[in-house]
């Protein structure tokens, strides 16, 4: 395999190398990469814009993961942010930084996904920056979307009586990234020993190449609904519900026989002697939609298999619990972050 | 001195401690921290984008930048390039990476700078993402900005007998931060010998506690300039007028004698017996604007000293100049990026 050193390119052969294939595809995008700034016309529309960091060794393990599904999942999880806003995004900036241990060919497979990413959802990459690092692979994406005023859907608009919604199934993610690093730790211990992923492609998958749930989005505008409250599950269910409960200032009631878990998520839980129902509570990264609708937009959702209700909405002292299959109340407390220390 | 550890409050309570001060400043800024994404209206004006990533050890050295400062700069270098586009920044997004090295105190120092920037320069921060490193402090930084649609400068505008001009003064925080390195190098084989910066605190200011140039844009304004092309000098003069050039489709010619340079960076150029002109050349990080303006507009910027006229563009085929003191004429070598390795 050939390998070009980056510093044979300089900063701007570099940058010039990655980006000179870009096809604009909004007509809001005025300016993209190559100047100090990109500009962006958005006449009568509101701008949404977030920012996420992924850091090697704490985000991702190159080890297992491929350089172009990390591209594609670095413009994923952004945009994800954006759709739980109801909003569609436009446009991506990309802030990258490396050691020399990567080559240009490295870079250019990371692009790849990346550029297939922005195909598939339609977003332009407008702009970034590319520095060095002493050590490891550090990734800072910033997307940008529009919405019109009436329709951005923030996380505190929740109210009595609500239905609480997940899209997809849950806890998929968390699993395969519990199955690579399984496979990891044997292959450390034993270089000629083989991955076996046979027959867990479905949680590999969820881990490694995420989508953002444009779909749902697209939904739910052609439905007419205009959730409530909405938040993406990034963090695992619990640390989500919990987050627009205290922003919308109310409680909820979890039934843990309605959240959606994929077939293959259960086999792998018990292959790992994991409780399905607490990967989907507390394992990150599912990247689906949690939303709160009116009562009246039942009927609306039902005629779609992609929306789970899975609890609803109830007065703040009530708090949040979780009514087990068993037939018990628990409170849902809050994982996410910490439980991965 | 206190010690809070970060891993206390969890990450939702870190960031609820670093923002729950922040007063909205921007009639624009609809919904800022605490959701997926934020919202900005922008009604008939453009937006304009811009990223930078700072990774400790490559970009800065936290033995001689104090934190406050630090967050000031990693604010202040992204709004000066929304400024180089002719726009007015109007919000930030901040996204951080720390190892449990750093204590809450550290980050709060840190944000102190962070928040005089947003209040000095009147933009909002308005979203952001917290993430741990396995080593070291990682800053990326995405600020937006507004510009009516036939006011925004790109680097592309330059014509032939357009005026080459810049601000302030050139060179001086490369001689700080060379001035800075030998005071860590003396330190480090002696920490008994008290760093001496007596005389040099301009230079060191330079380095350390940079400002975007808001008053030449606004000057700009007053007089109803709107220069042909922008950009912000952080590479050093040269590689910053090879951009424009290249980007134009035009030559430069540069007078060695109207590079503008502060007294103290000649005498402290002096002392470590450097070339001021090649720091000015060469040296990056002075944050200065380099712009072209039609020669229509000569008399207007008379009136100011804060700007210098330093030389003017001319046919593509003629190349980038620079006319010597001594009266000798050389080609303009890009340097930039690749002096520093």
């Amino acid at each position: 395999m050939e390998r070009t050193e980056i510093a044979a390119l300089g900063e701007f052969g570099l940058i010039d190398h990655l980006t000179k294939n870009i096809e604009i595809q909004n007509a809001s995008t005025i300016v993209g990469v190559g100047d100090d700034a990109a500009v962006i016309d958005h006449f009568g529309k509101q701008t949404v814009i977030t920012n996420d960091l992924l850091i090697e060794g704490v985000h991702f393990d190159l080890m297992y993961t491929p350089l172009r599904h990390l591209g594609y999942k670095s413009i994923v999880v952004n945009l994800s942010d954006i759709y739980a806003m109801n909003a569609t995004p436009t446009q991506v900036v990309l802030g990258l930084a490396f050691s020399n241990r990567f080559s240009l060919e490295a870079l250019d497979e990371f692009y790849e996904g990346v550029y297939a990413a922005c195909e598939k959802y339609g977003v332009d990459l407008i702009g970034g920056d590319t520095a060095s690092s002493q050590k490891g692979f550090i990734i800072s994406c910033t997307a940008i979307g529009e919405v019109t005023p009436d329709r951005y859907v923030k996380r505190n608009g929740a109210r009595k009586g609500d239905l609480l919604c997940v899209s997809g199934d849950l806890g998929g993610a968390y699993l395969g990234l519990t199955l690579l690093e399984r496979e990891k730790q044997i292959f450390l211990e034993n270089p000629k020993i083989q991955p076996d992923l046979e027959g867990e492609k479905y949680v590999v998958g969820r881990i490694l190449k995420p989508e953002a749930r444009k779909d749902i989005i697209d939904f739910l505008a052609q439905q007419e609904i205009i959730p409530s409250s909405m938040i993406d599950v990034s963090d695992g269910l619990s640390s989500e519900i919990l987050h627009l409960c205290k922003q919308s200032k109310v409680g909820a009631v979890l039934y843990e026989e309605k959240i959606p878990i994929a077939e293959a998520s259960r086999l792998a839980a018990y292959k790992f002697h994991l409780d399905p129902t607490a990967c989907a509570l507390s394992g990150g990264e599912d990247y689906e939609l949690l939303f709160t609708i009116a009562q009246d937009d039942y009927e609306k959702i039902t005629t779609t298999e992609m929306i789970s209700v899975i609890g609803y909405i109830t007065d703040d002292e009530a708090g949040s619990q979780i009514y087990t299959k068993g037939g018990n109340k628990h409170p849902i407390t809050a994982q996410g972050w910490n439980a991965f220390k």
